[in-house]
Parts: C-alpha cells; structure tokens; sequence
C-alpha cells in the first residue's frame, strides 16, 4: 500500500487462552475494526495472546512502541482465570482501590438479572487508580483508559456486546472530542456467479485505470466475490463522488454480476424487491433445513413479505404439507427436478405466495450414490410466470453444501423476481 | 498459567486488508489454533496484518524471535493486492521460477471448474526456488515451506477450505514426521442456564481442589457456560483418566445444568437422546424464523428424527397449517402462550412427530409495545405426555434474540424429553 495514511495508528490486543487454543473465534477484532475504519482510524496490527502475565506486559509494551491508540479486550471476567487487571496495574505502576459507586452499578446489573451478589462480583468494583473508568451499561466488568508517553491504553471485557457498548457510549464520544477524524471513504461492491480470477480478468482495464488515491480488494468467499474500493485524502465529498463515479463504471461492465452493496445480503435485496412490488414468498426447503427462512427472517421487517415455509425433511411431510405425488417422490426420487419444482409449486399454492423457492438434495456426508453424490442439489423457484429449476454439485462439507445451496438459491430467486417483474432494484 | 508447555512454541499470522478493516473475521486463526492445540502444538501468539510489504517482513522477523513455528495465511490470491509471495522471497533472499507440474494442477482445477485460464493464474505457478511446496488439493494458491535459524514458517492461501486441505494433507503429516508431539489433554464440559458468576460460586470448592497441573476456564456464551479442564504432562493416560475422575466430580455437583461435552451442541444431543428412544420431532416457529430447525438439521443423521417443521411468519399460515383457531389468535394476540402452545400441539399433530417445538415473539427492532416489549418470547414444547411453556424476555438486539430463543427452546426440549422419557443420555 503506497497510500499516505494520517490519524492514528492503532492496535488491538485480544486476551484469551480460548482464542490460542481456537476454541472462539475473535469476532471483536473485526467488530472494533470496522467501526474505527469507518471513523478514519487505521487498524495497524491485532495481537492475539494468552491469559499470562508476562505475554500481556510484553505485548502492551510492544503495541506502545508501535501505536498510537491501543484498544484491549478480554479477561476482566469475575474468575480466577482473568488477570488483565493485574497486568495493567503493573504496566502502569498503579494499584487497585474500591469503588462504590462501581459496586452500586454491579449490585443493581445482577439484582435485576437475578443473580445473587457474591466475592467474585464484588472483586469487579476494584479498580486501577490511575485510569479513566468507562461505564459498561451491559455488563459489569468496567473498561478502563490508561495514557502513557502518547499512547492511550483502553482495556475492556471480552464479552461482545459489553465492549461494544462501552465502545459506543464511551470510547467514540471521547475520541471524538480529541479531534481524531480523517477521510476514509469505502464503498463495497457485492458481485455473485463469478470465480475470483474470472472477474478480474473481466474489470482488468477498469482496474488499472484507478486513480492513485482508489485502492480495491477482492474479498472472495464461495461463489461470492466483493470488491472493497477505499479512497484516501482530505476532501470527503470529493472522495465519495470520485468513487460513486468508479462504481457506475463497474456497474456498466459487469451489471448481471452486482446484487448489491455494503452491508446488503441477497436476502435483503431480495425483501426490498418484494415491498417494491407489494408481492410475497415462502420457501420449501429440504436439504437446507430451514437455513433459507432464516437467512430472510434474520432481516427486520421481513415479516412484510415472508409468509413462511415448511421444512420438509421427510417425503411425507413434502407430500403432505406440499401436495408433491408421493408416486412422483417414488418414481424420480425425493432429489430430483420433477420434485423440486412441485415442492415450489406446492409451497406458493399452499402458503399462499406470488414467489418461492425449494431446495431438495444431499447434504452429506451419507446419502450420496454413485449418480446422485453428495452435493447434489435441485433448486426451484416459481413465480407468477412459471416454475424453473437447476441442478447444482456443490462439492464440499456439510456445512458449506448447505451455505452455497442457501446462497445460490436466494440468487436464483434474485433473476427470477428481476425477470418476472423488471422491479429492478 | 504457572505451567510448563513443552514442545514447539507457535505463532499464526494472517494477512490481509480484509481483517485489518473488519470486514471479514479471522476464522483460520481459531481453526488452526485448535488443530495445532489438539496435537499438543502451543499457538503462543496471533498476529493479523495489512497487505502491506514492509509491515508483512517485519512481522515475519518478529515472529521468528518468538516461535519455532511461524504459520501464515492470506495474500497468495490470483489478485494485484496479494503481495505475500514477494515478501517472503525478500526476507527469504530467493526469487520466483515457474513450476510446469504446479500450472498444470492449476489448469486441470479451473478446466474442472469450468473456468477459462488467464496470465493471473499462469502466474500462479510462480513459486519460490528455496522453498517446499505444499500441495493445494482444494485451490490454485500453492502452499510453501520455508527454513529459518531453526524456524519452521509456512504460508498458505487464505480461503479457509484451501488453507485447511493444505493443514490437513501437507502440513500435520510433516509435522508429525519432525516427532513434535506432546501430551495436551482437553475436555470441555458444557453448561446451559447458569451466569458465569453462579455456576462460579457454585463449583468454587471443585475448583480449588484442582491439581496444579489442570488448568480451568471460563468460556461464556449467552446462558451458555462451556468449562474448559486442560492437563499437561508426559502420561496421556494418566492425564485423561485424571480429567475423567475430575469431570465425575463436577457431574454430582451441577448434574442438572451440564448437558454435554466438547463439540456437543443441544441438537446434536437431542437428536442422541431421540435416536436412542426411536421419537421423532417437529417445529413450528414463528420468531426463530427457521433458526431452530437449521440447528437441528446442521447435524448429520438428523433426517433420522427430524420430521420437518413449518415456518409460521404470519398468522394466516398459523391457522392454515398449524390449526391455531384465528379466534385465539384474535383474543389472546400471537405472541401468547395460548398461541404458542396451540403451534406445538398443531406441529406435533400435522407433522405427525412425537415432540414439538414452538416459538413465538418479537425479535425487534420494530414490534414490541409496553406490554410486549421487544424480545418477548414464548416457548412451547410438546410430547407424549403433554405441553408446557415458558416465557421469556430477552433484552438484546434482534439477532441475539433469535440466538437466544433457539437456545433456549432446545434446551426446553432437551430437559422435556429427559422428563418424559427418563432416556437419559
């Protein structure tokens, strides 16, 4: 990256033996780095260390040399294991005292979940004296912000939304009151259907031709690839014209491609298709289990539009909630074109949908026959013109057989809902 | 941790602008971390970086400073902004050769894809001249081995299932080959319904009483607790049998709130406690949108028990399929408890299964009132000898809700059927 970078350098510092060992995975790193790229503040490194003490000194030591802003997570928790305030007390030469208007917010916190009071939560009202302590509104472990030679130390619980809250209510604000702010302008591109190399290839000349100040990033995952533009200087809105600009040009070379943008997910523009047109949809799902019904019910508001679905596990229940000829299930098999388009079918009749989508195949990792191997899948989509379907190899792990299925079927129904209505996004 | 780890001290590095931005979450960290910890290999430290060159080298000599075993992903992608492979022939001092037999394993993957071959592929084969190549069975990125004054580093692609097949195939065997072995024992005992602080206070007299060579953590998730017991030494069977004695102990002390063990979830268990009974199971949900019946058929063999369920968005098809009277809908509202277990007893009866599940509630963010504010659930579950319901509040936000609520509608079921069925585990 030959990008000029001004602000502050900052580093996060995760504390667990539970994420050494693997067994969580660190979703606050990605979370505090997100919203602090989105507030113009480069994430330089994360650090990833275990609950010992002298790791942790070590690596606060290190993360001053480099940063200007330090943000740490993990052991704060009440038990024995949780030795970050320990740590820090020595790093910053302090001591812990008894705070009780700390105590008061812990008491009340567990009172009104119904938890009794005890030592361990007690120990959570003593606190570093030289720190700035920062209220935890959903927990009560408390954060804490320590400074020294220039750098600003925060150290919060590991507990997703407790550091999520303290970082809203308490870190930003602050932050923000210090006059750390500086342009960053990042718009992602959502492409579906095409492999990595395939479209690179394709926007190759577009690519290159990026002004110096546009950085991309191909983020692959499964048959979806995003394209990350970040655009770097001092003149925002500048900044976002020039890459509103650069996407209506990628918009003209790959437009069947793009489903959508940001934080959007098929689903999402799915549901925005559907309250456009004032239609509605239902699924039928076999081999996805009900991962359909959730990926579009994990949207609010999806209620406008989802009139539901039947999980259909069974052959009998696809014959009976679904109307599919048990006579078809025994002549084709249950994984089958004939019986996916009935499942769709019999799921827009039954549940009273303009759209839906069906899904019937084999997971794995049994089930599999030398002519239907495990992955395979048949996916309908029917719609007020018809029923159409296709077959799909997905060659992988239960779990991901399951996603791409999920996936490609939301897509599928994607160009179905555009070609059927022309209600284009 | 007072402890003595012996054996090869490991450091993870993951590259990519991706991570640094929080747009997607390390998950090959966790994975390999818990790999390498399952064959006694220690991750001392994880360290995420950008794509950025100068950066990337200085964390490889840091790296070599600290660890014997340097494992590092990201950045081998077809793309301009991969730049991995350049800086380890930089801090390696060697440079790129073409590998006629590595294209060839390139162009006979993406011929199978049915991807066309381009100059970004070709370059693909270009591959360092001191290294080992690994052989990427899954993608087109090579893997690579690199020798160092004595420190072992190896890069891998950073798609999860690529860099997996290269862990899996290339890189275990050869380690195992180096005779790094050490005796690490694991085992996880996991709790529902009991804050951390609790189930603390209720185990403290266990927990001191711990030998100094097993080692306790904490690792809370929602009302889900896991306790994580690691011994270390040179006997695995003494170790193992020392664990086993301990995990005995804590069973009489909170029989009621363990439910399973290690990479146990509460479908899985359920669907061992129905296997074993030959019961089957249905759902009917409502707010939980699919959620509950994608946990139970995320595990293998549930097609066993698992009849199917229907996703009941909105009332018309609570009435329609699930036989709910529109009149209780109308008197009592649809999230009721009367509603709720009208959608069990409905499920159990329509999907012919011998217990059911159902969910009904306000997930948010829109939806709640003074009455029913948002994360109002009832819970309803049905078996042969009756049903029973429960209400809950969870006060989070609209994904964290349906998380919670299929928790705890499993774990409902889960104690249902140990009441009803006395099929203990």
């Amino acid at each position: 990256m030959n990008l000029k970078i001004c602000g502050m350098k900052t580093e996060i510092i995760t504390i667990g033996d539970e994420i050494l060992i693997g067994q969580i995975v660190d979703t606050n790193s990605a979370w505090m780095a997100e919203q602090l790229n989105l507030n113009g503040i480069e994430v330089y490194q994360i650090t990833s260390v275990h609950d010992n003490h002298a790791h942790i000194v070590k690596a606060l030591a290190d993360a001053e040399k480099n940063a200007d802003l330090v943000l740490i997570t993990g052991g704060l928790g009440p038990t024995k294991d949780d030795i970050t305030k320990n740590c820090l007390c020595e790093y910053f030469n302090t001591e812990l005292v008894f705070y009780p208007e700390i105590f008061e917010h812990v008491r009340s916190l567990l009172s009104s979940r119904n938890v009794t009071i005890n030592q361990l939560n007690r120990d959570q009202a003593l606190l570093p004296t030289s720190c700035t302590i920062l209220n935890n509104s959903a927990g009560t472990a408390s954060g804490m912000w320590f400074e020294k030679n220039g750098t600003i130390f925060i150290s919060m619980p590991g507990v997703p939304f407790e550091m999520e809250a303290i970082m809203t209510e308490e870190v930003f604000p602050r932050l923000i009151k210090l006059g750390i702010m500086q342009s960053i302008v990042h718009k992602t591109i959502l492409t579906y259907g095409l492999a990595e190399s395939m479209l690179a290839e394709m926007i190759e000349g577009w690519e290159s031709g990026l002004p110096e100040y546009i950085k991309l990033a191909y983020l692959p995952s499964a048959m979806m690839v995003r394209l990350r533009l970040s655009a770097y200087g001092t003149d925002k809105g500048m900044l976002e014209a020039n890459i509103n600009q650069q996407v209506k040009e990628l918009q003209n070379i790959i437009p069947e491609y793009i489903f959508g943008f940001d934080d959007d997910n098929l689903a999402l523009i799915i549901g925005r298709m559907l309250i456009k047109s004032s239609q509605t949809l239902a699924v039928a799902e076999s081999c996805t289990g009900g991962n359909i019904a959730h990926f579009i019910t994990s949207n609010s508001g999806s209620s406008a539009y989802f009139k539901g679905g039947v999980v259909a596990y069974s052959n009998e229940i696809k014959s009976k909630l679904l109307e599919v000829p048990s006579e078809m299930i025994d002549t084709y098999g249950a994984v089958s074109q004939q019986v996916a388009e009935s499942m769709a079918i019999g799921a827009q009749k039954v549940l009273n949908a303009d759209f839906s989508i069906a899904t019937t195949g084999i997971a794995g990792p049994d089930g599999g026959t030398a002519e239907k191997p495990v992955g395979t899948v048949w996916i309908a989509v029917a719609g007020p013109s018809g029923v159409e379907s296709e077959k799909f190899i997905f060659r992988h792990n239960r779990e991901r057989n399951i996603i791409r299925s999920t996936q490609s079927a939301l897509d599928l129904l994607r160009k179905h809902i555009i070609n059927d209505n022309s209600a284009l996004i």
